[in-house]
């Protein structure tokens, strides 16, 4: 399948990284990871892009063999690079950037020699800065995967079977989701974190600490230890499902809270709370606010209703209140305290105030936001209110 | 959940790894990758597992909150790992191993000025080389792994209905497994390897270039470059499935092929090959062997056959006959040409000679097997003809 990106785009991205890169005065950044391969080539390649602060970009790629590129030279080794560089009549990169934030360190040593710079930086977070900012095709990509996943959740109660586990409607969310074109695999940034492209937390499970940086932990199951861990769904159980749908390369995050049965009453109010929360944040959240004064105004309506000793978990909480999404579930920025990143239009944010009830379960919604001039624009449509199964 | 591992099994590994240690001189490793947490701890934490070449090894963990490991103290950041140790009375390591293999380029600096050692080394291989001879205890996971898997395989005709895309059939593939107690992810090695835990090749798509370093291709669905591409399922297509079944933390790993229909005679005759390459191999692969000997027995066979240009791929060939698994689908050894790695009893070879069939797609099956004394034992016991949808 050939990829649906076209030259233009791609013209404004490699734009986008040539002024970071002159504004901490490097001379070209070098990419092999495969997230940032995704941005500047709309594909996933084996190898590497060396995107010079002037000019245009030149792929060194590995595999797969024949690739439909502008400017492509197959290599074995990245030790190729350099006289492929002189080859081009190129300039060779005094300051070069590479993903040391994401790369191995071996591998940085291998490129750091391979590439003799006389100095070799990190551009991970210049390039993930620079992939906040959507385009307004990324933007109507994450739309699309938005549609269909809100799609699935508005056909959810129809998935939902009495005696069923978590284990079991997660299975079949995941089924439903992959119907709809989401790919199999959730892509995350960070070394250690890992996932699935659905969670779902029943009950107690809901609060059980994970050692991953999500909204929520749950023991899981088998040595995978986060979401469903086989909980039966009786009656006045919380079901909280959250989901990551992956269907042209960018991701949409959505949560939504259903129950067996009817609820204890606190939880009905928590879970308008979360969407206070959302309502809130819609005109709140304008280009110029820091990612900091998100969280705080969202703890000010978790302080007024007195519920910070189950924000976010109890035993163990996130200390975010959303982040950004796209090419990874978990884009810049986090919206946490003491985080001054600027917040930015055509951003993209999942916000998701969450909340545990105690022998209830988790409430709350999350929805996927674009950060238009006068707020946020809500792409995650499917219906807010608890809906019994 | 709680681990259901048992301390007696844990010191097995410990020695292990500390005779290593030994073996190059070194003091002491510091893990904190999932994987290799998994293999000291039973789990996944997050946090570092310090594992002295004398003693018992001591965990310095972030999340979750609240575990029960043996040793175990709470920490924010690596930087309080050496004042912890020291307060517990442990000698500072001096020479000092950490996953520079594995872990970013900046986690290997914060760690290494963390530590203060007066020499910090690699251990991803030594570590990898531990992991691939298999405990008894570790064996018996990977034995339920891979008979669920069968189960799933001798069930699979159920599965297909006429009509269906290669990518439904993987999608039904993956519902079955995950009901059968599979995670959803798949674990592999390597920062540019990304897959799920169903690959399902039907046709010419099989032939397809991927930039992963799997067996074979597929152009895949979206940006998502491997297996599927919404190829339907029609009269004389081969169709693959490549699946890995981690059941308990153990990813056994199985390929049969099935057939719509009635298939060219010659893909018959090909896929005999490859049982024959099986056959061949479980007298011949006994502890003492290198690994590139299986592979040149493999190629042996091949080329008796005249069946090289199409001997796992067609314009994109792997390089490899088969590989470890264990607590990642790729573990050592790689069974490919040039790799004296020795095979040693207790080691878990998935074997996969695949082969495409113009005009048909791929053939051929790839079974797991236990390294004995005399030879491999089987594990994965789907029945291994081409049975016809």
């Amino acid at each position: 399948m050939k990829p649906k990106i076209i030259t233009p785009e791609l013209s404004i991205r490699y734009k986008k990284i040539q002024t970071a890169l002159a504004d901490c005065g490097a001379d070209a950044c070098l990419i092999s990871t495969n997230i940032n391969m995704l941005f500047v080539a709309g594909r996933v390649l084996n190898g590497y892009c060396y995107v010079p602060v002037v000019g245009n970009p030149v792929f060194f790629i590995r595999r797969p063999v024949g690739i439909e590129v502008d400017t492509v030279y197959p290599i074995r080794k990245p030790e190729q690079i350099i006289e492929l560089l002189q080859q081009i009549g190129m300039p060779l990169p005094r300051h070069l950037l590479v993903e040391a934030g994401e790369i191995t360190h071996l591998d940085f040593l291998r490129l750091e020699q391979a590439m003799k710079a006389k100095k070799t930086g990190d551009c991970t977070q210049l390039l993930r800065q620079v992939r906040a900012t959507k385009t307004s095709f990324e933007i109507e990509l994450l739309k699309e995967s938005a549609r269909l996943q809100s799609e699935m959740f508005t056909e959810l109660p129809s998935l939902y079977r009495q005696g069923m586990t978590d284990t079991d409607l997660a299975i079949a969310v995941e089924q439903s989701l992959r119907k709809k074109g989401c790919v199999p695999t959730l892509r995350i940034f960070g070394s250690t974190m890992e996932g699935g492209i659905v969670c779902v937390w029943a009950g107690e499970n809901a609060a059980t600490p994970s050692p991953y940086d999500f909204s929520l932990g749950g023991a899981g199951i088998s040595a995978y230890p986060v979401g469903d861990n086989g909980t039966l769904l009786t009656q006045g159980m919380a079901v909280m499902i959250d989901t990551g749908c992956n269907v042209n390369g960018y991701i949409a995050d959505q949560t939504r809270t259903f129950s067996i049965g009817k609820l204890a009453q606190k939880a009905y109010a928590m879970h308008q709370v979360s969407l206070e929360i959302h309502h809130q944040l819609i005109d709140f959240v304008v280009p110029g606010i820091t990612a900091e004064m998100v969280y705080q105004k969202a703890m000010q309506l978790v302080d007024a209703h007195n519920l910070r000793h189950c924000f976010m978990g109890t035993v163990q909480q996130a200390p975010f209140v959303g982040h950004g999404v796209g090419l990874v579930v978990n884009e810049l920025p986090v919206l946490c305290d003491r985080n001054t990143m600027c917040i930015e239009e055509q951003m993209v944010l999942a916000i998701e105030p969450k909340f545990i009830v105690e022998g209830v379960g988790a409430v709350g919604v999350e929805n996927t936001y674009i950060v238009r001039k006068n707020g946020l624009e809500k792409i995650t449509l499917a219906p807010e209110d608890i809906i019994a199964l």
